[in-house]
């Protein structure tokens, strides 16, 4: 039983900010700030890397129309545009969504940090992943 | 001067995951993780917010084959893909490109954390947001 999908079926209401026939916009209900949204693809797919192609394209396209709305109308300051795969990488619903985290400066929260780690192999690690 | 175009011109060397035409994957040498890779597009465009339709969509494929390589082969136990947008959210670059960082298992160091904000009027939002 998928939550996703059950929202979707309308099983669940949800606050929605965009729907057409294969993708579904709507608010957060645990926002990490003021106009968290996710975009998901009314079919299932465990996440990105599952994906079909045109339901990636048409949510990334339905994540870009949003994502300029949220800077000239909430407004805010700038944009997380993000998509986790697999609880490792936290995602907590196994049904494909994209989170458009709204920015805004002074905002003395941040929720996204990237901390360097150690010196690594370039060249190992493109013989492991390149193409 | 776009340190990216610079890369892409090749004045500027990069441990190169993947390339064609208009489409450039590289490792970060400011790493997160190991393996952590940027996705870029040739065509200069500031942020995710400003790219063609034709680019995105191109741009989300590579990521999408990318991450599920470094999940078979490198191997990591989860990805987050990620693209920010303005310096507000993080953005350093100012020409679009997508993260894609390893998550691996028992890794203490939480990249990104997800805060809960306090309530807001999820309907005022909508109204700003909705389509």
């Amino acid at each position: 039983m998928c939550i996703f999908c059950s929202i979707v079926k309308k099983e669940i209401p949800n606050y929605t900010i965009y729907e057409d026939e294969s993708v579904l916009a709507f608010l957060d209900v645990n926002p990490t700030a003021k106009g968290h949204t996710l975009v998901i693809p009314k079919t299932h797919y465990d996440s990105f890397i599952e994906c079909d192609s045109n339901d990636l394209h048409h949510v990334m396209n339905v994540a870009q129309k949003i994502a300029k709305k949220m800077e000239t109308e909430l407004p805010c300051d700038g944009v997380n545009v993000l998509t986790n795969v697999r609880q490792a990488a936290g995602q907590s619903v196994n049904h494909f969504h994209v989170h458009l985290i709204p920015r805004y400066k002074n905002q003395d929260v941040v929720q996204i940090e990237f901390k360097p780690i150690e010196a690594v192999d370039y060249n190992e690690i493109i013989k492991k992943i390149g193409f």
